[in-house]
């Protein structure tokens, strides 16, 4: 790791830079995939997964049957871990939803809003080396709660055309039946205009590589919308003395394994802390059956030391972090819980590791990176649903309000619009005689 | 209107079918400006603006002078009526503010999720004809209680160099300070980029024109985030034989005087309505001096019979309209606003006309187009927040759910991941021990 003492904030923007993502340069890849799509259909899909995925699939759709069976050859343990973690799950998004709460702001002004789900959507899995199960989990949870009526889950087939059973159980488990054995660039294209086998979305919701993450923002020109854009996986820690420098090093390496492109910040404000941070990771990492990639990340990782809290919350808030650990002394935490404008998911104390919210403590794991933390929430029970607005004005009502509108139509030069005004007021004025 | 007698589902497409909105024409002069302004900042700002608002403007920025004097010019009851619709709006949008709520999911796993507002978000507000004084409310009072911390309004010069002093009154009321004379699609550029005057912001608002439209999405592209996709105005109005023909007629012209391209489509279960709204329309009509817009919309517009409520809200829901008004009688009402799924903004009762939610109930008027209403809400106090979930775990509440993370960690292949489980366990263990 990098270590860095007290760094001026006019170069912090070296530390909180992100790598480089050249969407651009995939744009005529994903074009050529989106055009086969839409004309071609399913044809086009089966060519695009041989050519991407090494394998013939005919059948896109996985059947009723194969959901059901997928779980008989998984081992017991996981599929209890998996029942507890989306029972967690389940908790905390069905905790988000919002009570309709009625506004009189006007006598005789009746405002609200109410949530309703998005009908139609789709939840994209990657498959490579390893089956995300996890995020059938953080995407299919908060979409079944919301009562999205036709849930779409594409994923690839790997190189025998399967997919692995664990998907399948967990898909199965939460009550997804559209599941398609399609992945990559095709199968966004395939949610964007819908196919003979892959229905058409609204919405698009899951990560994936560049490929994906480029095909998504071809989906939202082509008017779906994406739960947000994505970059590589970071982790911000921020550990003072009470910390145990072995939980540190386990969580930076945690991180550090998804990927060679993995951002990975610890932050202190204790010199003794830093070195034996560092000492730890080195340890640890030698254990690491993904020793070669976690490798890589953290030596472009950074141990950053600073004096004052002030320089950190703002450091912390100018990075932005997709997860963001504070295990500092009690006393300090409010400090940095009130003053933290920027990050995706916090997790608090010494026994909060990322892993806890990566699968199992209840909260999402599909969130902001890139320093989009300053302007997206992660994925939660919201992004299924959008909020309708509601009024119910009485004669009172029109009556207390009417004339400001009135004025403020003409004053902007919509002549009907006051008129939809006038016509009533007459009308009760008229009664009222 | 265009009168349909309970067309058949199958043909309900020619009715629910949107004007093809090309935006992909616009790409060369979007990307040419973006260009120019990420290279040449002001200077190509004042070159944009001179050849597409015929005015030259040196200095963007409103000074804090023009802004405080605004006001001095205009009629009393007009600045006591934006006063009012400020008053309500306020009302609303602060009534939308969520309150944490902590969820224990397992014993020990405490999640929540707490909202920060963006920091820096961009207000658009159309030139054009009218002085959109109330578009500012829309987007200012939500951005001011959501505690925004730089809010950039940019608004287009007429062709005298001015902008509308009720725009500039309105911007100073809510206490927007940072207002700069540029439009069109130099100035989403501008808050794209920055430029040394107008600041980069992370999120941009507005309505505008196809241009406006166009470059928002390549905003979006350069990862600013926007907060819908926009298309023409529309209004949907279910009425039957308890309201009045004349509320009626006069909403659907509200919304027709809008462009020419505005959408207006009435369904009634009457027919001697529809007769007497067709009347109406005409009579009206005649009357508005905005005619020749209002009449070529009013020419493409449908009035559609239903016999049944279930065709009734199946088309609505298929169609999805941004403005929905609900004139039925009262032990109707449940029935269609239980069953809507799709809409922007509904109005309920004959004394609700659109006009209201435009201007003065509360309610935010910036909301989905273009059949977009199946996927987005409108503007509301969330467009300006982001949440940020958060979780402490106690040593008793990894002790309950880190075997749960271990197993599915290890199944993902993810052995860092464990092994920040599997440390603090151990842990925990030698300590009791």
């Amino acid at each position: 790791m990098k270590k860095i003492i007290n760094p001026k904030r006019i170069i912090w923007r070296k530390f909180t830079k992100r790598p480089n993502i050249n969407l651009k340069e995939l744009d005529d890849t994903v074009n050529k995939v989106f055009n086969a799509v839409k004309e071609n259909g399913d044809e086009a899909l089966k060519k695009f997964t041989l050519l991407y995925d090494k394998t013939v699939v005919n059948n896109f759709r996985i059947s009723e049957h194969e959901l059901i069976v997928a779980g008989e050859n998984l081992a017991a343990e996981l599929k209890d871990a998996i029942n507890l973690a989306k029972n967690n799950i389940e908790k905390f998004h069905v905790s988000q939803k919002t009570r309709k709460k009625i506004v009189e702001t006007t006598n005789g002004v009746e405002c609200w809003q109410e949530s309703r789900p998005i009908e139609k959507v789709g939840l994209y899995i990657p498959g490579g080396s390893a089956p995300l199960f996890s995020t059938v989990l953080m995407l299919g949870v908060p979409a079944v709660i919301s009562g999205c009526k036709e849930i779409t889950l594409c994923t690839p087939p790997n190189k025998n055309g399967d997919i692995h059973p664990a998907i399948l159980y967990t898909a199965n488990l939460i009550g997804i039946k559209n599941v398609f054995k399609v992945g990559g660039i095709q199968s966004i294209a395939a949610m964007t205009f819908g196919t003979e086998t892959v229905p058409k979305v609204y919405k698009i919701f899951g990560p994936g590589n560049r490929f994906v993450t480029a095909a998504k923002q071809t989906a939202f020109m082509n008017g779906v919308a994406i739960d947000m854009p994505a970059g590589p996986s970071e982790l911000l820690i921020l550990a003072d003395k009470t910390t145990n420098p072995s939980f540190v090093a386990a969580d930076l390496l945690s991180q550090a394994e998804h990927g060679k492109d993995s951002q990975v910040i610890c932050v202190v404000n204790n010199l003794e802390l830093m070195t034996a941070i560092e000492n730890e990771v080195e340890k640890q990492l030698n254990e690491l059956p993904r020793k070669n990639i976690a490798e890589v990340s953290i030596q472009n990782s950074q141990l950053i030391y600073f004096d004052k809290k002030k320089d950190i919350i703002d450091f912390i808030n100018e990075y932005a972090p997709e997860h963001f650990i504070l295990s500092v002394q009690k006393e300090d935490e409010n400090y940095y819980i009130g003053n933290l404008n920027n990050a995706g998911s916090v997790f608090i104390g010494k026994y909060t590791p990322e892993s806890a919210g990566d699968y199992a403590s209840g909260t999402n794991h599909t969130l902001p990176t890139n320093g989009y933390a300053k302007t997206y929430g992660g994925i939660n029970l919201d992004s299924f649903n959008k909020k309708i607005s509601f009024q119910r004005i009485s004669k009172k009502g029109i009556s207390n309000i009417g004339s400001v509108i009135e004025i403020m139509a003409e004053a902007e030069s919509l002549q009907a619009h006051k008129n939809a005004i006038t016509i009533r007021l007459k009308s009760i004025k008229n009664e009222t005689n």
